[in-house]
């Protein structure tokens, strides 16, 4: 299968290429790029890729459309509605790692993003792309955001049998630095960033209302988030810290059987017994989730750790373009 | 003023050194040690400390206890009660950087420490060295916890205006790696620890019954904490995320001149307007605290960030005897 | 093809297991261990192996043997050779990442390791196993140490032109803390060794001899090699810069010619044009080479780079395999 | 004393203004910026200064010089000289960061800088600032390079004594990230070089000239360098592995003799009997030296370790300032 992207020198989509590059069935064949046409890809890497591929220009990637069947963007958000616009009016499906169209409703899109949406109508045709919860795949899938990901495994359970309702849930989350891309800024320098970690926008983040969104789609009615991160000098991984006030009706290990079954046949949510480390998922595309019930205050404590780049960006596009296909969920990603 | 310290080569004990080193006023006498007796003690720091210091045996410090004004104690807890005993016995002031008398509660201590407390009898006679709310100080000075320093100087004034009671407060509190201590364990070897992070003891820390005492002892009844660390790859620096459910009859606003009012001339505590970075403490005495509160949630979000071995141990120590002999509080700290 | 393995537990040890879970030929049968006897592999690492393996003790490895078509051992120097003779007895290859058959030279074995050789009649019947330079294989393969790896590839085309003789060479060569193996240690521990570098033994490691024989062989004559190594602050990586003083006569283009004749047909060389990094062979099996030649001193300068866990212990080890079998090199390696 | 400075938010003006700040006698009187005129010193570090400091602009800095006892000046190379031409015409001395006034051959200069040099008529009025070899001090003070502050200390010794005639030396120098400034560049990015080291620049590095130019002063004739440095991910920190081949015919034990002479008296140079490892004068203005003379190759390897941001940089103005003012040379800086 003949494969497209465009946004590859991020930090999602050069993980994204490597991905690709040791898939038995995908083959990519045309990344393009606004600032790089013509420059070989490893030369802007360093990265040993099998293959040698050159970036082509946006005009080039656009005439070899007919010839995908399927691309991935990994772009700002903002912009890249405009491809998506594009390669769905051409009949492709297209697996988009933006915010753009994961949110259903415009005006929350608007509001927490800060841009106009100009291509809203597509919104109702779109995925959700949180693998594990999909049912049915639409031509246009929103690859989840990479605190969402953490956040929603280890919530959904919950939503799905009606616990959340009502409640606010605090979801302190804790990200490495590559969760803040590869534009130069003051703050993501070494001798800035290294040996110092900081919150920042607590409250206010734009995964908020996406995890909200998804939340209430499974029934969840009146459910609050606050959601607060903060950033570590490491280079990648997320630890999700939820925590839920519970009424004391359910023991943990009742708790743990909702999660068991929910999670029953899915491969890449590991339930564990043990405090989960950032580096037991680092480069794979696994979720480990374990639960402490505080019963001192009756609080669930939820910790979930993904890899940012794996299954919080590239790893959870492959899983989806497996599903899109009908292959093998796990294929390419084991 | 001639000072004693015992338990110099763990990491707080090596800062409280160069902090003496550089003191106006204390002078470091004798440093005494079970396993490095008539040992130079640069040749196992490495650090170029103005004074040559040689570590001497306990029974040679015991015998020296009539000439010295205030004794150090940076020892484990379980064993730091015996010289508690003994100094105390010898009427001279001590400061116990161990947990052995943070707790008034011998049962408390007892079920939370798991150890028996030889020296139950003094616990009535010590102060709880959490210095920006002494009002008398007795001859033992129980200096706090790295983690309650953090957490208390953020829920103080809340505490102290009486708008706790009744509540769960949640602590989400990340640590460099220099709180696990200088022990020999896999996992604080650099290759286990960089690049990764991790919660452990989620409910079940021993910093729990240490804030909920104080937040009592100011006024709080039925206060719950519910306590979370986690551990991050750096060296040094804490940040306590400390979420507080409000009934929204208090802007912001107002709550800042709360916590302007009750750190009014306390030199060591700022209230920032923009997020804290642990880099901003490192090295010093100071506590950062910036307040955010989610309207969409109603909760007050504090953060509050120290060096676990500055503010957190030993400048917090060096302050406590600034404060016993009445000397300027910021003496060698600033 | 079954495959058994001794020392699963080091660095080099879970990164063999993780090549050998993805090897499309090969199949890790069995797992011995002194320590771990009937313990599941994962609860010691974390890593998520397709596979699931339960250690087993050393006298049922034993037993085992003659199921087996190969065993690597990854074992410290001195306990490895009881192990290697046991295996060859049995008629089975071996491939042993120890030190313990490097050199050929037993003499020069017992003065560099300070220990006695206990199976020294093997030591004429092994093959030096670094890949590249293979031209026939005994059933006992010395994979060669990371440090010789890095330092050998980046200087055999020189010996190999007879460039070499009567010469010092001076190796300075910088390495991830990984290298220093898992063992408990204070120099190991994060907060000794983060944000720090040192040198340590030069002139005096073990990896000295190894490159002095394997330059010999090579048709050196009196050539003396200064090993100078230091450790850096990041987990895997080396970086060895060699310095050789020239005589002028022949260009630096001259000499890339001689390295890309000497390299032609080795896929996990590569001569590339500008500084290497070593995050650009980090997990690979590459071994990245550039040269400089400083003008102003007739200086040849050798940059070269590989993942010390990888191609400079388990890839290599792998790769050793692939050649053994006559399977091609790169298997399970790209 | 009043001070100015030019440049205070780079790395080492950082830690030049915090010098200040505790220094007994120097008081920091005007903060030139042409970027940040008007802007509070704090709100740009987030660093807790005794003092507030209020940035002013170029034309404001230049009327308050003759209230002004000194400058130092840290700004980029080709920038910094018109500022020493200005400062020296108001007749106040002047202590320059940058590479301007550290060559005094104007050629050489524009050969190695590429950049033409405006005030050249002063470069022979100018003291080059390695205060462990000043004898007499102008008005100009070059402040010396990081590496060149390192380095020279590790070989003056043998210059002084003439051992260094007709040699080449090679500098093998590794160095943390804050070496390479503050500038937003894809290479200084934490996600780019943290878990990782590369060389860059061998033998063509801008500090080769200064130490050939020092050497050179001290009586070796035609001693050439070999200047070959490292970026290592940490923040500060230099370490300098310094090979020369030698006659055998000074024992190990003299040569420590001859050091021992030259830095008699030189309380920030430390002669130690082991490895160093640049964490022991990380903060500091000491430099570490350690001698390793290997037998096998008649090669004396020199280990020199400083803080770069300290003794090689603004630790050294500190000095440089005392020195010029004949206070106590480690008057601040202890």
């Amino acid at each position: 299968m003949n494969i497209g992207l465009i946004g590859a020198t991020g930090y999602a989509g050069i993980e994204l290429v490597k991905l690709l590059d040791k898939h038995p069935v995908f083959k990519l064949r045309a990344i393009g790029s606004r600032s790089y046409e013509n420059t070989p890809y490893a030369s802007l890497t360093g990265y040993p890729f099998k293959e040698s591929y050159t970036l082509i220009g946006l005009d080039a990637f656009e005439n070899l459309l007919p010839e995908l069947d399927l691309v991935f963007l990994s772009l700002p958000h903002g912009t890249s509605m405009d491809w998506v616009k594009k390669v769905n009016d051409a009949g492709i499906p297209v697996i988009d790692l933006s915010g753009d169209f994961r949110l259903e409703d415009v005006a929350l899109y608007e509001e927490w993003y800060q841009c106009s949406h100009t291509a809203s109508g597509l919104l109702g045709q779109s995925t959700y792309g949180l693998c594990e919860t999909i049912t049915q795949m639409h031509n246009i899938i929103a690859n989840p955001g990479c605190y969402p990901t953490a956040s929603l495994l280890g919530l959904l359970p919950l939503a799905h049998n009606h616990l959340l309702s009502d409640k606010t849930i605090i979801i302190d989350a804790k990200s490495g630095m590559s969760g803040a891309g590869k534009k130069l800024t003051a703050s993501t320098l070494y001798c800035e960033s290294n040996e110092s970690m900081r919150p920042y926008g607590t409250g206010m983040h734009r995964h908020t209302p996406e995890i909200e969104t998804m939340l209430s789609k499974y029934g969840s009615t009146n459910t609050k988030i606050l959601f607060s991160p903060s950033v570590v000098p490491m280079e990648r991984g997320i630890l999700a810290s939820i925590y839920i006030q519970m009424d004391g009706s359910l023991s943990l290990s009742a708790i743990y059987d909702l999660y068991l079954a929910f999670y029953k046949n899915k491969p890449f949510v590991r339930l564990i017994d043990k405090m989960p480390e950032t580096k037991w998922v680092k480069g794979t595309n696994y979720c480990d989730i374990h639960l402490v019930m505080d019963d001192r205050t009756n609080t669930l404590v939820i910790h979930s750790v993904i890899d940012n780049l794996i299954k919080g960006a590239s790893g959870q596009a492959i899983q989806n373009a497996n599903l899109l296909f009908e292959l093998d969920e796990t294929l390419g990603l084991l």
